[in-house]
């Protein structure tokens, strides 16, 4: 039985992972700086899309890199992308991951604005006297709040990660991001989800210390 | 800035999504009584690979109805699957999810064995005296110990729903758990992940109130 499997040590697994992408990628152009993310989306995923349909602001990989390394906390719209994210290697630099999307003054405040959870989520969250990389992995509503509190100059986020999955208002959620010029990473279209979301704070944190 | 998006109430969304995914499989062939698993992992990807891909036991889906009904656990290999699966609803059964891939013992035992984590953590699951459904979303070496398992005619889950996503022995591992006699349900090919697994139990509980 173990002939079928290709021999290589647990820990070497990713390593060879990234290899097999890299050779499948080809010449496919990435953009300088952020192959570490875009190469994790797929290992993630096993879906090449993600090559094209990663979206980058200008120098936000810097930005993110430095705003973590500044203590930088991590607000996430579902529990799923924060069970995802690497927590002891955010705790590194002093952050933490935060989800508010199940505590009950959330629903009470979504409930009075006829609002959802996730909006009020982010609202919640602006409320920390921390820097913040917003990850939105499920909720085009929180991308829409994110984007008002930026329209209406109340809050800007170091950094945010825009990539709900889904076929209601998620495309259109996503581009509005793209048209603020506070720093982001969104995946266009579609595709997307809390896994993206994780693996997307993980690529950041794992390039601090490459 | 409203109007570039559809108007659908919160509470909608999903049967909209679901009404739109139907619309664009169109006369692609499902295996009768998958319908809502399939399209539950499209919508949880946006990724129509899930039509061809998803693989499924005979009489499988009435196995796992009747076994979560019995009040069957779901064993998870990652923090993330078990953080995804909808817990209020599996209760109502009498099951409850665990993951042990973070457990002290279990740790050991890999050091012990020169296994993985994920390995172990299956044998310390099938020590619970309960009906058992693993969600495999990450770790092909999860994977092969249940064939093991199997295959030594030492346990038999009442279901594995095998959907670790990647480059490296993802494929073999699947093949293998095909080859069982035991219900499993698949995502044949590289292409899987924690955000399946979760959705494929969610599927399931969703299907005996519906």
């Amino acid at each position: 039985m173990k002939e079928i499997f290709e021999k290589v040590e647990p820990k070497e697994i990713e390593a060879r992972s990234f290899e097999i992408i890299t050779e499948e990628l080809g010449d496919t152009l990435l953009i300088p700086g952020t192959e570490p993310i875009v190469k994790r989306c797929i290992h993630t995923s096993a879906d090449f899309d993600y090559a094209a349909n990663l979206c980058f602001s200008d120098g936000v990989v810097e930005k993110a890199l430095e705003a973590i390394k500044q203590g930088a906390c991590i607000v996430t719209d579902t529990q799923m992308v924060k069970a995802g994210i690497n927590k002891r290697e955010l705790e590194k630099y002093g952050g933490e991951v935060y989800c508010f999307i199940s505590d009950e003054d959330v629903a009470m405040t979504a409930k009075e604005h006829a609002s959802t959870r996730a909006a009020a989520s982010m609202e919640k969250a602006m409320q920390l006297d921390r820097p913040l990389i917003f990850a939105i992995g499920n909720a085009p509503t929180a991308l829409i709040k994110l984007y008002e509190l930026m329209e209406e100059r109340k809050y800007y986020p170091k950094l945010v990660i825009g990539v709900p999955v889904g076929f209601v208002n998620v495309v259109q959620s996503k581009e509005l991001i793209m048209k603020s010029e506070n720093p982001y990473i969104v995946a266009k279209g579609r595709k997307g989800g809390s896994n993206i979301a994780a693996c997307i704070c993980n690529a950041l944190l794992y390039m601090i210390d490459r």
